[in-house]
């Protein structure tokens, strides 16, 4: 199968540049194994980084149009490249084929492996939008909570054993102060930092990487012919049929004001 | 105090143009009362009207600068021009005045009217998205169902009287099929039809006109001196200073794919 | 519009007598602002305050008669006069103008400005009280934790620097310990202390006044011409139709037992 | 042991009269067995029957003077003689000894007998009443429906076996349509119908009557040497010790008002 | 009446022996008083003691054969002799006659004693399954917490002394941590300690033997002629009528294995 | 990998027999892929088919002892053969590699697919069993309604042209009725009939085949190097070490009782 990952912010302008891509690339395809091939893409209009709501609104109007051109050359999956799952429910709209978000999938598969997981991520400031995801996906009632490593995503890209260890001590410092019985990391870029495997082995208990998650979730509804539901994502109406551009956007000269 | 209703459409190169501005400046003027200056600020690129999540998305970049724009200008707080809270977390991130979504207005003051509380709106596409801001705002335990009418907005906007007719239509149906004591109307054209107020009189129970709620709980908020919190909607750590542009936006020339 | 502020406590007759009465009323005139005239009603026989929930069953009596007044009098609105929103259900059946709790008033308003609010009260022993208002309200999920300064009505009514500086420690301690971004005083004593509005801006989040909030509710209720839904609180069957007296107790000369 | 069944009416001076009161006396009796005495008990001042919230309110001051003279008299167990469980919390503040009210004691009964229970009452304008007893007592999620038969309580007292067909036809309903697996009859008067039991045999699902679900719940927190937790239900502080005077009432000549 | 206390495990063939049934019926007999008959009933094969999901299945065959040959017997009622309710559901469906489970039972009543209930029991790892208990019971709301004196089962009931030791701080600390307001002894060997009648007693707060709970709970089902709902545990189709033998069970000489 | 997949019944001495058991290893293996093998295990002993929660019970130490056999034999991963996941959270206590119950797989997989899903299975009497998994599983709040075609396990393995009928119009009911975006087949036989993947072509919304979620499930967990918590379900102090047997049971001549 064919498979894309979405990078909402424009990478390649940005220090991380298309070296990180071509990283991920390789992770990706090492993971996906064999019989996927990945492409990796990025907007040419984002944030530099998702860290706010603000920010996932910006990132999703370019996401659209590189979902739909994807699509067009021929992607049978896209997995969303931030764990905010930004504009999920727009990006399934427009969408012929299965959009995965990878907090939905990680945390959906936490759900099967003990009764209670706890989210580790980059900052605070994510909480109530993790929250809401896991509300959204149905599975509130299992996340006991979201724990952060208050580092950027950039400390976290920069300096990898930092990054590790912060990451580290707080999984540690989640096991031992709650009742969760397995872990997820809350961010893609923990996930590329190879965290997971080495923190299931250390700590002794599950602790998902939201990438790996993702990518099989895609592998599974396309071996098992399922995408997500029409009826739970319709079309807008005015969605225009030409590949690539949604045609929902009217522009005029200036905004307008009227006063009363 | 002066207030800034944002549409989230061009609404002036749209059919309903600016004659439906100003009809709805006048409105909105006459339910404020003379204390209150208002401006009915329309975006200049968007979709033509959101009904769907992914047309929130498209929504939203425009309005960010616009609301910049609108407290530059001496907002001291802004009204959202659709019952969708398009992008509500997000723009009161960037925001120092308040941020008012009709829904959320709407839905926590039915809450204290009675037990169980309908929403009645366009199309039942739109039943996700209302009850997931019901639950953002805390109140999704006294939702008890969303009904549609299935009309378009346009169709609303293009008959009154059989607008109303279909409205109270499926109000009645509620009250005879469900629990439900209060009612809520889910679109701002609906409040605009000046519907809710003949409803109340005539099905007896109260029926909230969400732009009436939207406009008192801003000026309640004004005369207390209170803003949403901004530990709940903390700053975009990159947001720029400068007044209108949000800075947040990154650009390439062209999109990057690298594959594996 | 005439608005009642009603005293479940027979005021007038307790240390801060008349004298407290009339500072009260001055502050409501204050908050309400031109339009709204305010009267402040001491029941005849009541607790000396509300503490207990067997306190607000004694008081409720009596209310009843004082509110049945007050519309024969001339109220457009009655707002009880204790955070313990008391016999808010039953009032409501009796009366014909909204009448406004203003537990239900501050906590609906505090579920708009974030996600999750906590409540700082005047004793722990209070905290399954208004837990059940913020179930009975539908807002009980965005209710982060009831926190107390364990202080009597009558101590924060004597020393009011004593006062403030427990309700500033304990608002503090709020925010330090837990994932409330919204505050609310849980009490009409702290609320004319005016010490809402000094927090607000010392704690940079918003601290809900419950009297301003409820004389705002009241005022938006009466500006959109609606009132609490008479399905959800029914006129009792046998209630009098005399102006006062509600004409639903039934007495006897003295009680009866019978043994088995 | 020594058990009083509190009603919360004078019934003695409503048309039922003392007769009821033997009958029901005499029910009692056979219900609890040779170990435990009865004691039927009516209040001098209370609503003739308790068909409201505003009704509850009224009977709660005077059932609050009859229990405290009940303890006195050596009462070891309080049931309150109302399906509302009026001023259930007020009363286990002021009492020594424990104090059940029915629709507690039946519905967490009914919790233990299945999965799902439904209500079945007088009148639908009870049902947020009884919801909220659901939640207070914590069994709300095993609550199916509620549902009534929309006889006042008059007339389940005049007509026993119109009553009787009426139940009978809505407990079937309630079957019909639903996934309640036990049913609780949710008034007094049906109780002493001796309809449960009849229900049960000919319906094939438990049907529980709340007078018998409360009798044996008292029997069983005498045995244990229990009563309800004072932690819960702290002791009002301003409580008199004096025996039946709660002396928590303060009395005026007159209400007071002042204006602003 | 005839109540049979069910032992899950071969305890006669364990070091507690048949002098320990001996004590337990004693006890049992003393509190069940005098118009009921005792039988303490210890399967022929099970695990030794239940503290693993997976014993409890183990244990679940016997003690269906042993059940049918207690009502066979004249068993009127049957109590679980395990806090965990092994099998509560299965052994409900092929019983003619109540099936006690005492977390069941235990924990309906401390619903009725106060707001919140927090659950001591001997170990950590049966938080979950304690958790569903109150889920499928239906009190969810009402379970404050689980926690625990970690101490095996066999050291409870080496060491009295140090047993009830440990147990009062356990419930002390409970008390002082969090919000519980009622407590239960959340194992069977707890219960037959006689600790709370002491610890009530020492606490001044309710604390629920499970094993009193549940043979009041049983008397009072017998005493109302009720038992489980069929509708809710239906009898599985293929039951054989004999008496004893269940009648589910194929067996085959060997497992089998195919593969592709 | 190995993937045991394990029939709770000795399929091999029921009518079905061995050639259903060759049916369905081929179906698996087809469905699993080149890259795993595919063991199918019946046990030696269990009921004929699990149509009630006695009957899980029944099955699960034979699936213990096949389970532990199969670990020894090289498994990778264990899939219950059951949609009651019979015994799922003891099995994981026990075992040392996955073991996936097909119903938490099928139901967090159809959490992703849509806001609401329905399962559709055999009969009611199972409903509330299914609730019980979704709510272990977290995914409650996603789970619309248990509908059943209300055929036994054996009609459906007899006449497949009958049961995809039988279950089509079913599954087009749940659409037409509700608000479900999304179907789940409640039984593994309904999955081996091949339907889910022609409903999802008729119906126009994905219809989830448990048998295909479960072992895509299995390959994620293997791809990914997890397993289930042992946090979660922590081994049973008293597990044997040897291979097969788990050693927990004790065995006696002959039960035991005593009387008081």
């Amino acid at each position: 199968m064919q498979l894309t990952y979405l990078l909402p912010a424009p990478m390649h302008v940005t220090p991380l540049g298309e070296t990180e891509m071509r990283r991920r690339a390789d992770l990706l395809k090492q993971w996906a194994g064999d019989d996927t091939r990945i492409t990796v893409t990025a907007v040419d209009r984002g944030p530099a980084s998702v860290e706010s709501a603000y920010e996932e609104y910006l990132a999703v109007p370019a996401m659209g149009t590189a979902l739909r051109r994807a699509e067009h050359d021929g992607a049978d999956a896209v997995v969303l490249g931030c764990f905010g799952d930004p504009g999920l429910d727009g990006l399934r709209e427009i969408a012929s084929s299965p959009v995965v978000g990878p907090a939905a999938a990680a945390m959906s598969l936490a759900c099967t492996l003990g009764h209670r997981f706890t989210v580790v991520t980059v900052a605070d400031g994510v909480r109530p939008l993790l929250r809401r995801i896991a509300w959204e996906t149905g599975v509130l009632d299992a996340l006991h909570e979201v724990r952060s490593v208050e580092l950027s995503v950039l400390a976290l890209n920069s300096d990898h054993d930092a990054a590790y260890a912060a990451l580290r001590s707080e999984c540690a410092n989640a096991l031992a102060a709650g009742e969760a019985d397995t872990l997820v990391l809350g961010c893609m870029s923990m996930g590329f930092l190879g965290a997971a495997e080495r923190l299931t082995a250390e700590l002794g208990v599950p602790v998902i990487n939201p990438i790996r998650a993702a990518i099989h979730h895609a592998q599974t509804l396309h071996r098992m012919g399922l995408s997500h539901s029409r009826r739970a994502y319709p079309r807008p109406p005015a969605l225009a049929d030409d590949v690539v551009d949604t045609g929902l956007l009217r522009e005029a000269e200036h905004p307008m004001e009227v006063t009363a």
